[in-house]
């Protein structure tokens, strides 16, 4: 046992002190080493990782570098282990936590806030100001778990008490991995409104995001919910989550299809899932006067937008990051209520050992991947030996 | 007299049957005719017009025609008069009306709401889905005078009672046709935070509507209040209303010299008073994350966004139509304290015969004309028999 | 056929020019008379009233006359018609009408507002500035059904277009007089927070809105939804919809049980719905710090208030009139999505010429009485010629 | 030096091993002794204490003992230094601090916050779960100084960098004591609305949180403010500091005397700082429907409060505690941009050595005292050896 004295840890759950991590080597490049097992500190746990998923955005930092050094011009990070969908078991308990004890189970968001800046006073943890600021021997409190601290690629993680979720018995480890997702779904509909019942909601594009959000503005009671997509089988999906309409945009013109299904007036709140370089003036035109958008994806080069129209209409954009405003733990509620079944969206897993092979599922979308989850289930044993493995991916 | 029974008028303030009216006719015609003076009707009162002020988006209608028919794809309205920022003298009480008398002083906002809709139901009047919507027989209870029904650029007018504002002695009748302009910059500042008050803001364009923004912000508290432009005396106007600093984009990138102000940090709001295309980019590289733009003014074609910079950082875009939220009155309620002076920006004054030469010192600035206001000197008597004119501007 | 000719009406839905309609006398005294058919204008509807539920404050206003008279002094208004929980079916448009269509199935909400005052301006339309100030030759445009205005005890009424809500098949009649009730409930745990989902909710009174405030708080996605009241009979309904524990305060100290049930922390919120004397004190105690509580209910006179327990934990209390900020259309869309059975308080139905006997189920609460129900089986025929009936309840 | 190595300090701030602080003993007594200077850890930083005032709440909790412990049942702790209201300068930093440098001038707010719990998380910090929770051994990273932390009544306090507000020069150490409690009145006022001008607002009871109420209501614009209360010399002061009308309650009925200053409507906000039995009550008929009460001071017993009134009104009411929502930031700005003069407030200066005196001044208004300001001017210097004293207060 490697913990310090401070740390409570619990026969049942021995802490080991090293584990496996994928780390990130040059661009594209992971490899599975050994790494000390974190320890945690005032108001952290450690958390054994029972199941983590993979994100678009996890694709994106393995291929270019983690995003705060993309946007502070930071070299990229040879050590870093990525990964921010996770969920897992309380093990250890860093000095004075008493509000999990060894043994829960847990989720998680991404976002620690630093707890001291303006953004973070202000309840706006996800933007927190020192975001990415605590690389080498700075540490600002704040951690985003897969972005700028290191991530759940591995066995142990250390979290902020601050971005964990309760779990209950009756949700999979599976699904528990797909709280997070849930969580941006409803961050978003949280600023565009929140009390969406009896409004009208367009989704649009409907990879994990977008169909999570289909889900969530029907928990939440919106009705009508659209579904917009290029893929049937994707659509019929949304429909299973909850959309009462989906339209294919290859086989119909979305503005047209959805003022329709509005009786002419538009509806009243678009959240844009799919980084489509249209999509914004498309979701303007989608909605009636006062509507609101929420971008939840975007596309990565500069695109043309029809601002007039957004004036004219007074029209806001609200560009969200991450699942701020405690939105995970209302998502966590609803499926634990099973207001819908987000175990949907899970279509394959395999052990974290299997990273690279998991990655191209998604990166491929072989087999219609949507989400892809990581279980520990080979590699999590104390003292296991395997051999470093790289891959480029 | 010629008003219906149930029409309160006082013989102080007589009310003719007949007024002077700029009317438009095809897109850039102006003519000055005979129109009947209208009667006010439930929760209205009739208006004489003792000053209007000439805004830049009159001249786009006067060009084009009101924004409805734009939108909606109507004709061009021949017997429409334009004019949207006035105040003037009640002279004529709608049945029922109490919270008005006769002879009060008022100034006015646009939008009237039709109270019916969804919209209006939620405070949001200024996106009230029935604008537009009350031409020919219909009159679904919206006015939005000098866009979608007749306007200030005559002698009188009607009103709604809930788009009044009272106005105090103290308030010269010129600077009172500005309260309008201030209250659109007060919208834009409500949306995007309203309790600013040792916040950072930065109005880029100093039109009448971001000079204006600069005075409001930094009445309410905003710190430091800093205005970009094009125009060193333009800049300077700035300073008097409470910019703290100013930068001319022509001597300086306006980005690297915000950040600079800002300690690197950014700053928390950005209101876009320019319409310049890059203002938006622009806008979002000022700000910290999580930062606001308030988008009141824009560019009539489609221009490229970085959308992944907005929603790396967490940035909301407010695009804003009118002055809703009541904010009329709060600006009313700034100026009648003293607490900045608009008349700064009033610049010239014609008689309301005079529209012609009016609009075309705005539209050239001529003698860089700001805010141009025309008053009713010559043709408010009574049984007037001028020629009509006709001028195309 | 008496209506205008701006009226529009279907011959489907033949429209009488005289109805039945219970009207108020002296107090406690209910006669049932003829009254004209009331004729709809501008952006308004006629209303057949096909069903209308009895409300406590009902009760109150036929023993002691409308609130406003209360409040104001009036005296006892002997024309008037109370009930204002009903639904029906559109049978004649006022002018300009076009968003409802003559057949379509509504209930309502209660409160019009002026559309003028700041209150309406602002979007809070139930605190109206005036409201009751309609009487006699005035009219401010407001109406609030059954409480200054003509209400639904009775064969058809008007209604402001904004009131109304329109109805899916899906759901009775009997059900849809209860969205009005659901809107109630909606709109205090929108003042307390709205977005409620995972957070802990108490109920206390399970009358019709203490036990539909435990439905919508449960359909939010609340969790727990705990209740509380005096007869096991009633918690067990609240069971039914939504409660995730119940607690008899005459087995148990409901403040203990709900520290106890929350971890020792107290919760979120607390929705009162009993008019107990003691039950802000209590409330108070049941929350943790920084909660909020909704009064839904209150004692009719002063009792005492520990307001420093309040302010030493920062909690804030909304006493709530009406069903503002369109909640009832959330509650509509709840209700019609099956998020909860509000037909399980549903206990009893009456044809409209029994309302004597129906007020006597619900004041001595017969059979246990909870919502009682009245149709216009017998007495919707045009033409019928039945005796005024007089009663004292 | 007795200075962790990785803490900051500057030649120019020497800072001692130990300071002369007041701590409690048993109830109403305090003693001046020796205590080790503390030590700021992460996201702290060293204040070397230049002013401090005196808060009723200070007299209370010398009385009585602080807050927590009235609640909580906790003895009364015997080496706690009181003192909440003080400003400073940096004299060391805890590691990784860049956010303030040595020789900075600060004043502060109470609430560090956990910034793990719900409500800190949401960004209610003053309501955050963990208040009082770190006594002994636990930390859960909440401070209150001067309320469950060491305060200000000494040479030297470690403050959590979120509750400090940078000062200009241009602010004397009197004055930016006073910032603190411009912080409350700024809280209550943002709680009720924020966006106050050209609202009615009433202050009743002109203590030092009510005369800046008066003044922050003035200053964000507030039109007529109206400050109530018994003694005119407070009144006065009161229209120094904004207030459009004063009423002696002694001389007039209140109530009646604001309902004829509002022309018979009743104000939007009354922001409750007296304390009186009847406070709130009144505050509710001082109302026009819609309003909202602020209560920011309270009796200690349980009141008589007519609840009827608030529900039939629509009333809310906010029991703050502290100053939350930044509000200390904006009242600094305001202060700093000399809004207002809150230096008039402040009547008596002693040096720290003198606090039972100063203590005496507040709790009997001799000479009528609003605020009393210590300066650590005799006993600042390092090395200092005066004898322990005790006084009873």
């Amino acid at each position: 046992m490697s913990q310090p004295e401070h740390v409570k840890v619990d026969v049942a759950f021995p802490v080991p002190a090293t584990m496996k991590a994928w780390v990130l080597g040059d661009p594209g490049e992971l490899s599975l080493v050994d790494k000390p097992v974190p320890v945690p500190k005032r108001a952290e746990v450690l958390v054994r990782i029972d199941g983590a998923s993979i994100c678009a955005t996890d694709l994106e930092i393995i291929a270019h570098g983690p995003p705060a050094q993309i946007e502070g011009g930071l070299p990229f990070n040879k050590n870093f282990t990525p990964g921010h969908e996770y969920m897992g078991t309380v093990v250890a308990l860093g000095p004075g936590v008493d509000e999990f004890a060894i043994g829960d189970r847990v989720t998680v968001e991404v976002h620690a806030g630093c707890g001291q800046c303006k953004r973070c006073r202000e309840g706006m943890y996800t933007a927190c100001h020192n975001y990415g600021k605590n690389y080498g021997d700075v540490d600002k409190g704040h951690r985003a778990n897969g972005f700028t601290t290191d991530g759940g690629f591995c066995e142990y993680q250390v979290n902020n008490i601050n971005t964990l979720v309760h779990l209950d018995e009756s949700m999979s480890d599976e699904e528990a991995t797909l709280v997070v997702t849930g969580g941006t779904a409803m961050y978003g509909l949280t600023e565009i409104g929140g009390l969406v019942a009896g409004d009208s909601v367009v989704v649009t594009g409907p990879g994990p995001i977008g169909l999570l959000a289909t889900a969530v503005a029907k928990a939440l009671g919106a009705q009508p919910v659209i579904l917009t997509g290029t893929r049937d089988n994707r659509l019929e999906i949304g429909k299973r989550l909850g959309a009462d309409h989906v339209i294919n945009v290859r086989n119909e013109n979305p503005v047209e299809a959805v003022r329709k299904l509005s009786g002419g007036t538009g509806v009243d709140f678009v959240v844009e899932c799919s980084g489509a370089p249209n999509a914004v003036n498309e979701a303007a035109k989608m909605l009636n006067r006062g509507g609101k958008i929420c971008l939840a994806a975007f596309p990565s080069d500069e695109v043309p937008i029809d601002l007039a129209y957004l004036a004219r209409n007074n029209i806001y954009l609200y560009s969200i990051r991450g699942e701020g405003k405690s939105a995970t733990h209302r998502a966590e509620a609803f499926m634990r209520q099973k207001r819908f079944d987000a175990s949907i969206i899970h279509t394959h897993t395999f052990d974290m050992a299997e990273l690279p092979e998991a990655l191209r599922y998604v990166r491929e979308r072989v087999e219609d991947a949507i989400k892809v989850v990581l279980k520990n289930t080979k590699s999590s044993a104390p003292g296991k030996t395997d051999e470093p493995a790289t891959a480029s991916v």
